[in-house]
C-alpha cells in the first residue's frame, strides 16, 4: 500500500504552525530599522537619502529571478509544470519570512530586536535562492510539505555558516560564490544523497520535456541572465565596486553563453543544440565570476572565467552528474553540482587569485575598502593616513594577501563541510513518514498534488499510447 | 438570429472618435509641466534632481503589472488566452489616455493647462488598475466595443470620485485600498448586474482553463506579486513612508501566499492544491495592507493583515460568489468581489484603527506629514514649533484622530456608492445594442473575435468528441 | 544531395576562434572607465553620484527588451519557437560583446585603451538592438552561424556609420530612428535581397502560428512595449529632457495601439482582430516619435505621430510586403521594413520640422542643448552669456535651424546608402558555403537546429495528417 499523500491535514497544519511562530517572532522581535522608522526623521534628514532608494532597485531585479526567474526553469518537465512553478513560489516566499527572522538575529538584532528594512529582504532573498538551489537536486521526488521542511532547516544552517564565517573567518565573497553557490550545492547534495531512489537510476518515463515546457524553461533562463549583474552587485559596496560587479558578471555570461552553444554542438551526435545545454549551461559565468565579481581583475579576465566556467559546468552534466547518480548514489536532478558546486569551486579559487595578486597600485587606497579585513588595525598610523584618502575608512585586521586566501580557503572548507553535514541532517528529517513523500510511480507528475484542467490527462494518455505504439512497431520490426 | 458582432465598422468608428476627441483636447489642454519643460532650466535646476528619477522606476514598475501582469491573469481561459491579453492591452493602453485627460482636469489643471509629467502616467495607471479590475467581473461575456465604453465612463466616475474624496473628504489612503479596490470592485459588480445572463448559471462549457493557461496565468501572479511593493509605494510620501510601504506589502503578500496554500489543501476534497487558489487568493495580502500601507502599523500587523485578507478572499471565492450568482443575479466572474472588495473592507477598516492608535509618541513630529489633515491648521502656533523639526510641513485641518476616522468611513461609503452607481449606469449603458455584445453561447470564446490559428478548431473539436465519449460513456455506464 | 547543416563542427569552430579574438582584444585594450576603476575613487568621489546610479536602470530595461521581449517576439512560428527565441539568445549575447569592442574603438577609445563602464554596455545594447531587427527579415531561413556572421559583419558597419554621422555630419537623433531603425531596416533587406528564396515566395507550410505561439509573441510585444520608453530615453541628456523623451514615447505608443486595433478589425473581412497586427502594428508609435523624442514637440504632436506611424506601418504589411517579395525580390519576413523603415522615415522627417521649429522662446536657453550643434562656437561672445544661463553648455558649430535641417537629410540619406551596401555584401558573405544555410524545404523548422522533444514530431505528423484530410475533403467536394 501506498502512503498517503494527500496535503489535506498536513500541509495546513505545517503552515499554520508556522505561521504562529513567525507573527509571534514577528511580534516579539521585529521593529522597523532607522530608515524606515518614523521617529527617525526630522530636519536632519533627507527623505531621497533613505536607503530604499539604494537597495530597492537591486531588491526588485532579485524579486523578478527568484519568483519569475527560478519558477520557470524549474517548469522544465512535462507532466510537472505546475508543482516546479508553484512549488518554487511556497519555498521562495516561506524562505524569505523564515530568513528575515534568522538572519535578523544574527546580523540585524540589537537592543532586543531585530531591525528591518528592505536590506534586510535582499538578504533574505539570497538565503531563499540558496533554499531554491538545492530544491534543484530534488526537484520532482519531493512533497510541498517535505520542501517547507527543507526551507525551515536549511536556513537556519545557512544563516549560522553565513554568521560565523563573516564574523569569524572573514572574506570577500561578493557574488555569493562561496556562501550562496557553494553552500546550497553542497547541502542539496547532501539531501538527495539521504532521499537517493534507486529506481528512478533507470530513468522515470515522465522524465521528459515538451515543446512548450522547453520554452517556457528558456524564459526563466533568459530571466535569471537579464537580471544576474544585479545579483551579484547588490551586496557589494556602493560606486565603483558595484560598477565593476555589473560588468564582470555581464561579462562572464556572455562568453558563457557563447561557449555553452559551442559545446552543445559539438558533443551532440547529430551536430544539433540540446535545449538543456541553453536552458543552464549557458548560465555558469554568473557563478564563476562571483567570488572576484568587484575587484580589480580586468574585462578580460572576467571573459576567461565565463569560459571555463561554462566548460566544467558541462563536463560535469556529462560525464559527472552521471557518475554520482550511479556511483555516488547522488541523483542530482537539475545538475546543480555543475552550475553551482563546480563554477563556485572555480569562482572561489580564482577570487583567492585575485586576492594574492591585489596592490595598492592597482587599487589605490580604496584596496583597503574592497579587501577590509587588510585594513590597518585601529590604532596603526597607516589607517589615519589612509582615513584622509579615504573618508570612512574603517579600521582592518592588518592581514596580508597571503594570510587573507588562507582564510578564504578555510571558508571554502567549512561551508562545504557545514552544508554538506546540514544537507544530511535534513535529508534524514524530510525521509520520516507523514512528508506526503511521493512513491517512485509518482514522481515528476503534477497530477499528485494538484487538481488538473481535462487536457492534463489527455496529453498523458496520447503519451502513453504513442509510447505503446512505438514499443509495438519495434518489435514487429524486430520480428519481421 | 444572432445580433452582429462584427468589429468592422463599430470598432474603428469608435477608436477614431476617441482619438480625434483625445487628440484635440490634448492640442488644446496639455503642456509640459515643469519637470519636462526645457524652458524652465536654468542654472539653478539639477538635472539628476529632475522627478523622473523619483516616479519613473516605479511607473515602469507599474507597467510591467498592467501590461503583462494582469494581461497573462485574464488569460486564464483554454479558449479566451488571446481575448484576455489582448483586451487587456486595448483597455490599458485607452484608459491610461483617457485618465491622463480627465485626472489631468481634476488634478493637474492650471493656468487652462494639464501639466503633464510622469507622475501624471503614474497616476493614469492607477485608474487604468481601476477598470482592469472591474474588467475581471464581465471578461468573456463582453466584447472589445463594450470594454472601450466601459473604460470611457468608468474613468470619469472615478476620476470624480477621487478628486471629491481627496479634496472634500480627505483621507489617508496610500495604497488605495478605497479609491482604487473598493471603487472598482463596486463599480464592476454594478455593470455585472446589468449585464446579467442567467443561463450562464449553469456554467458554460468553455468556463474552463488548460495546462498552458493556468501556466500563464500564474506567471501573471507571480509579476504582480513581485511588483506590488512598487504598487503600494508608487503615491505615498518619499522616505521612510515609502520605505514601510514596501516593507508592508512584502510581508502582507507572504504571509497571504503561505495561507492561501494551506486553504486550498484543506477545502479540497482530496487535499490536493487548487490553481485557481495559487493564482488569485496569494495576492490578497497586497490589497488588504493598501490603506495603512504607509503607517507605523508594525511588521507583525502587517503579517497578521495578510493572513486575514486572504482568508476572507478564500471563503469569499467559495461560499460568496456562488451566492452572488444565484441569488443576487451578480456574475463576479473572476471574483473580484474577493480579492477587491472584501479585502479592500478589512483594508480600510484595519486603517481606520491605525488612525486612531497613531501617537506623536510612535511616530514623532512626522505624524503630522503622514496625517497630514491632523497638522495644525495656518496660524497655530504649533505649526512653526512642528515646521521647525520637518522643514517644510503644510498646514492642515487640525483633525484629531477620532475626527480623521470619522472622515475615511464617510470616504468608504461614498465612494461604494459612487462606484455603485456609476457601475449600474455603465452597465445599461453597455448593454445598448450595436456593442457587440456576444451571445450566450459565443462567450469565453476566442474565435468570436480572432482569426485563430488552425490548431484552435481542432483543439476545440477535440475537446467536443472527448466529452461525447464521456457522457456516451457515463450514459452506457448507467444503462448496464 | 542536401548541403549539411550539422553545427558539429562549423559552430564551434566560427565560435572558438570569436572568443579567441575577442578574448585577445579584451586583453590587451580594455580597461575600466574612470566610475568602474579603484584606482580614482579617493575623498572626492561619491559612490552614489557612480554613473552606474545613472545608466544601469535604463541598461536593465533595454536588457529585457532585447533578450525576452525580442525573443518571444521571434518566436511566433508555430514550429519555430526554439529557433526564434534562441537564436536571438545567442545573436545578442554575440553582438553585445563585438558591439564593446568595435563601438570602444570609435567612441571610448583614449591613451591605446578603450574605456569601459555600464554606459559601453548600453551603447553595445543599441548596436545589438540594430542586428536583432534586420535578423526579423531573415528569420527561419538562416542557420546559427549565418546569424553569427551577420553580427560579425553589421556590427562594424553600423558602429561605423554611426561614428561617421556623429563625427562629422552631427545629428540630432535621441531614440536613434535614423542610426538604428533605418539603418537596420535597410541592412536586413539587403541581405535578404541577396539571400532571396524564389521557392519561398509560393508560401511555406510551416509558416503558421499556433494558439501557444501567438501568445508568446504578444508576451514579447508587452515587454518591448512597457520598456520602450527607457529604449527612446536611454541615450538623451538628463533631466528634462529624458522626461520628455518618457512621455512622448508612451503617448507615441498609446495611440499606435488604438490604432493598430482600428485598422486590424476593418480590413478583415469577417471584422474580427489578426493577431499579426496586434504583435506588431502596434510598436510603430515606439519607432516614429523617435528623432523627435527628447524635443518640445508637444505631447499632441507624439499623438498624432503614434497615428501615423502605425497607418503607414499597417498598410506596409498589408501592400508593401508581399508587393517587395512578387515584384523586387526582397522578402522580408517580419516585414522590418514596416516596423522600422516607414516609420523611421516618417520619423526623420518629423524630427526635421521639429528642428525646423525649434525656438528659444519654446526651449528657453537649454535649446543650445538639445541642438547642440546649433550652440555658438568658441570665442562667440554669445556663448559665454548662455553659459551663465545653462553651466556647463559646451561649445558648438552656430548652425541654423535651416542648416541642421540639412545635415539630417544628409544623414538619412547616408545612413540608408551605407546600410543598403553593408546589407548587400554580408548577404553575399551569408551565402558562401559551409554556412549550414537550410534548404528550402526545412525553413522554420527547429527540427534542422535543435533535439526536439517528443511531441514536437506527433503535433507536426497530426498537422501534415489533418491538412491531407482537407485536401481529400476538398477534392471529394469538387467531384461530388
Amino acid at each position: 500500500m501506498r502512503a498517503s499523500t494527500s496535503l489535506r491535514v498536513r500541509l495546513p497544519v505545517l503552515v499554520l504552525v508556522l505561521e504562529v511562530v513567525i507573527l509571534t517572532l514577528f511580534a516579539l522581535f521585529v521593529t522597523y530599522d532607522d530608515n524606515a522608522n518614523a521617529k527617525f526623521q526630522n530636519n536632519q534628514t533627507n527623505p531621497m537619502e533613505n536607503s530604499l532608494y539604494r537597495d530597492y532597485p537591486f531588491f526588485a531585479d532579485v524579486q523578478v529571478m527568484i519568483f519569475v526567474g527560478f519558477g520557470c526553469l524549474l517548469a522544465f518537465f512535462r507532466f510537472y509544470g505546475f508543482s516546479g512553478m508553484v512549488f518554487n513560489f511556497l519555498t521562495a516566499t516561506f524562505a524569505i519570512q523564515w530568513a528575515i527572522l534568522i538572519q535578523g538575529f544574527f546580523q540585524f538584532y540589537s537592543g532586543g530586536k531585530i531591525h528591518l528594512g528592505v536590506v534586510n529582504l535582499l538578504n533574505a532573498e539570497f538565503a531563499c535562492a540558496v533554499v531554491l538551489i538545492s530544491f534543484g537536486a530534488v526537484i520532482g521526488k519531493t512533497s510541498p510539505v517535505q520542501l517547507l521542511v527543507m526551507a525551515l532547516l536549511e536556513v537556519p544552517f545557512f544563516a549560522v555558516t553565513e554568521w560565523a564565517v563573516l564574523k569569524y573567518i572573514r572574506i570577500n565573497d561578493a557574488g555569493g560564490s562561496i556562501l550562496i553557490h557553494l553552500f546550497a550545492c553542497y547541502f542539496g547534495l547532501g539531501v538527495t544523497f539521504v532521499l537517493y531512489r534507486p529506481s528512478l537510476n533507470k530513468g522515470h518515463p515522465n522524465e521528459i520535456t515538451s515543446y512548450q515546457s522547453d520554452i517556457l524553461c528558456v524564459l526563466g533562463t533568459l530571466f535569471l541572465w537579464v537580471f544576474w549583474p544585479s545579483f551579484n552587485s547588490a551586496l557589494t559596496l556602493k560606486g565603483d565596486d558595484q560598477h565593476r560587479a555589473v560588468l564582470h558578471t555581464f561579462i562572464g555570461l556572455s562568453s558563457s553563453t557563447m561557449t555553452a552553444f559551442a559545446l552543445s554542438a559539438v558533443f551532440n551526435k547529430r551536430g544539433k543544440l540540446t535545449m538543456a545545454d541553453i536552458q543552464n549551461v549557458t548560465l555558469a559565468g554568473g557563478v564563476t565570476v562571483g567570488a572576484s565579481v568587484d575587484m580589480m581583475i580586468s574585462p578580460a579576465a572576467a571573459y576567461a572565467l565565463g569560459i571555463m566556467g561554462c566548460t566544467a559546468c558541462f563536463f560535469g552534466y556529462k560525464y559527472l552528474t552521471p557518475f554520482m547518480a550511479h556511483k555516488l548514489k547522488i541523483q542530482d536532478q537539475c545538475g546543480i553540482h555543475n552550475l553551482h558546486g563546480l563554477t563556485g569551486l572555480i569562482s572561489s579559487t580564482a577570487g583567492i587569485c585575485a586576492i594574492l595578486l591585489a596592490t595598492e597600485e592597482t587599487y589605490g587606497p580604496s584596496m583597503y575598502q574592497i579587501f577590509s579585513h587588510r585594513a590597518p588595525p585601529l590604532g596603526d598610523p597607516k589607517l589615519l593616513e589612509l582615513q584622509d584618502l579615504i573618508p570612512g575608512l574603517k579600521p582592518g585586521l592588518g592581514r596580508t594577501a597571503q594570510i587573507q586566501a588562507l582564510y578564504q580557503l578555510a571558508a571554502i572548507f567549512s561551508t562545504i563541510a557545514a552544508s554538506t553535514v546540514g544537507g544530511l541532517i535534513t535529508g534524514f528529517v524530510m525521509k520520516l513518514p507523514f512528508m506526503a513523500s511521493p512513491s517512485d510511480e509518482d514522481c515528476f507528475d503534477d497530477e499528485l498534488f494538484f487538481d488538473m484542467p481535462s487536457d492534463f490527462e489527455r496529453s498523458k494518455d496520447l503519451k502513453i499510447t504513442i509510447d505503446n505504439d512505438e514499443k509495438e512497431k519495434v518489435s514487429s520490426d524486430t520480428k519481421s
